[in-house]
């Protein structure tokens, strides 16, 4: 696990250089950001979600996002054909189980999902991976508000017991793929308050997870990316600009990103066993 | 009704305070800018529209939008059934019928929801006001162009009729719960060549109805703070920056709102009945 | 086929005169900027898709835009039930094939299309155009990478096939109704690397087909907007400005956009048969 930052960097050249096709079956509210940050960062996106078309444009994809944050019986259907599929063909498959705590609908689908389809990353708040890890949560809608105790312990275990990355994100973002367990410091606290900032980053994981070898590596490259690329917007803001300027810089950023960009701004530590 | 404009800033502190969940059954074109205007005035906005899931939503949730903007069978059973359980649970309803008088599905909707649901505020443009209230109207699809005689009146009686508050926007903007009416002359011309700033409006009003004791002050601030936030962001704007800027400039003015701003801008008068 | 950029300057003029009303059915990802590119060109939209209220949706609209960016069963019918109603009250029926060559789905529901609507324009990029035009294609999702040989060829020979007019975008921009061929060179790069930006544009030649009684002025009047559009805010960026700003950019240059700018910027040149 040394040299994280250079490996990141190493799949964001991939990513322009081969432009992979990430299939999306997602939300309503924040597929705009979503394409547009799959373009921003040099793959090509699409998103289609009928269940009469999923397998093929799978089959022509480099991985599939599934984002719950939209739920209807159709679409719940088009995720499994679809995850079935991309395990079928070796792609990989990422879950964010959006609000997956807030309703019986959600966390049923989610018990589909997880005996349909071997996932290759799942990325959710700490309240949304403790419903997949069955603890009893409080959920308030989609966002998570509960303590940091017992959260590498959580990725760690889910990780093992799932055989997938677990992303968790935060005030600080947890990725563990069972053994070591990587924490980022990146991100300031304005992303919380643009929709669609967790969706689009799982949208960059999916990105960096269709060229990667080790979906740790690319679920590391995804989160940081976009906790860098918050900081960068962040600090250009200038005098009475909120969220509205903040969100254009913000993509602005994210096209702009380099290799270089995440050794200069990379902030993780590895945590011990 | 004195201090209005000090009871718009009370209950804009009261959402940063409460972050109330607002759950939105709501149209696909414009739900984004929904969930962002929430996230900008301090509330937590949630989208949830299939039937399997609303009830449990609207539990957890501190008012209801429905938006009748992209009308179609499935949402229209959510809409009905979720109002239903809002209203036993004690949380507001708000209706933005968009578009009603435009086509017979839309007509028998709202009259469903008006017969199955009782609504705490309802805003709509003239057009679609006058649909409600059972005035023929010829309407150009969502717009209304229609003169501003009879609005006052309008807006009193379908109010008593409904027994609900009536907010109709406008080049001026009218709030009344079938006593007073307020009229509100904030707002550029400018914030009808955006799209989704209507319904950004009944988002608004959504948060503050959600922590207000007074629906007419709810209507109040929400409609207001569109109409003040529309008219710093158009005197930020510069030489060739035109709608593109003037939305993200409006999002920014929204965030950074605070209950001085209606003290400093608030401009409206209260009707002789 | 003298003084085009003129025409098209005269076609913005109507457009802004007579605010048209523009039907769409179209996708889930870009409708929100579709709706503001027809609010920024001076039309109004509409985007409606159930099959209970499509078609007297479009016995008040000025055009009818079918996209098949997201298409399921469900619209798939209301495009249809509305291409007819629009063929039988007379007004433009615009099409685009989104993706048609990635799935047996599209394929079908294009074929459906053309066999039960007469369209007045299709827009596509090669790789779809082809598609319609028979030609065996890989396609790599929404996106064409196909050599330009024989572009004009097929645009002609699909106009007078399908007795429509043919915009195929691209590095260079073709329009064609079977006759001549007008080859537009406006539109930077950046371009692409905005999700929507093709979806805007058949917007925004829906708005002018509407007020068109040449549809070939419709289409070039539409396709070159976008690109000269797409200039403008390309030379606005700053330093560490990219696609964020572009796109904010793009739509100030769209809505100030006026016949002058078409006369300063147009480039085009109409190939020899």
């Amino acid at each position: 696990m040394n040299n994280i930052l250079e490996q990141c960097g190493d799949l964001l050249i991939k990513v322009r250089e081969k432009q992979p096709l990430i299939h999306h079956i997602t939300n309503y509210v924040t597929m705009n950001d979503c394409a547009n940050v799959v373009l921003a960062i040099g793959g090509s996106p699409i998103m289609a979600m009928d269940k009469n078309e999923v397998e093929e444009i799978v089959s022509c994809s480099s991985a599939l996002v599934i984002n719950m944050g939209t739920l209807n019986e159709n679409n719940v259907h088009s995720m499994v054909i679809a995850g079935k599929k991309a395990n079928e063909i070796g792609i990989p498959v990422i879950l964010d189980p959006v609000g997956v705590g807030a309703t019986n609908f959600r966390r049923q689908t989610v018990r589909k999902l997880l005996d349909s389809v071997q996932f290759a990353i799942i990325k959710g708040n700490m309240s949304e991976i403790k419903t997949l890890a069955g603890v009893n949560v409080t959920s308030k809608g989609v966002d998570s508000n509960t303590d940091d105790i017992g959260k590498e312990l959580i990725a760690r275990n889910l990780a093992n017991e799932l055989n997938t990355t677990i992303v968790i994100t935060g005030k600080d973002d947890i990725v563990s793929r069972g053994k070591e367990v990587v924490v980022i410091h990146n991100g300031p606290e304005l992303l919380t308050k643009v929709t669609g900032t967790g969706c689009m980053t799982t949208s960059l994981i999916g990105a960096f997870a269709s060229v990667a070898d080790d979906f740790t590596i690319g679920g590391i490259a995804g989160v940081m990316l976009m906790g860098i690329a918050g900081e960068l917007a962040y600090k250009m803001l200038l005098k009475d600009e909120n969220v509205g300027s903040f969100r254009v810089k913000l993509m602005d950023c994210i096209a702009e990103f380099n290799e270089q960009t995440y050794i200069d701004n990379g902030n993780y530590v590895i945590a011990e066993k």
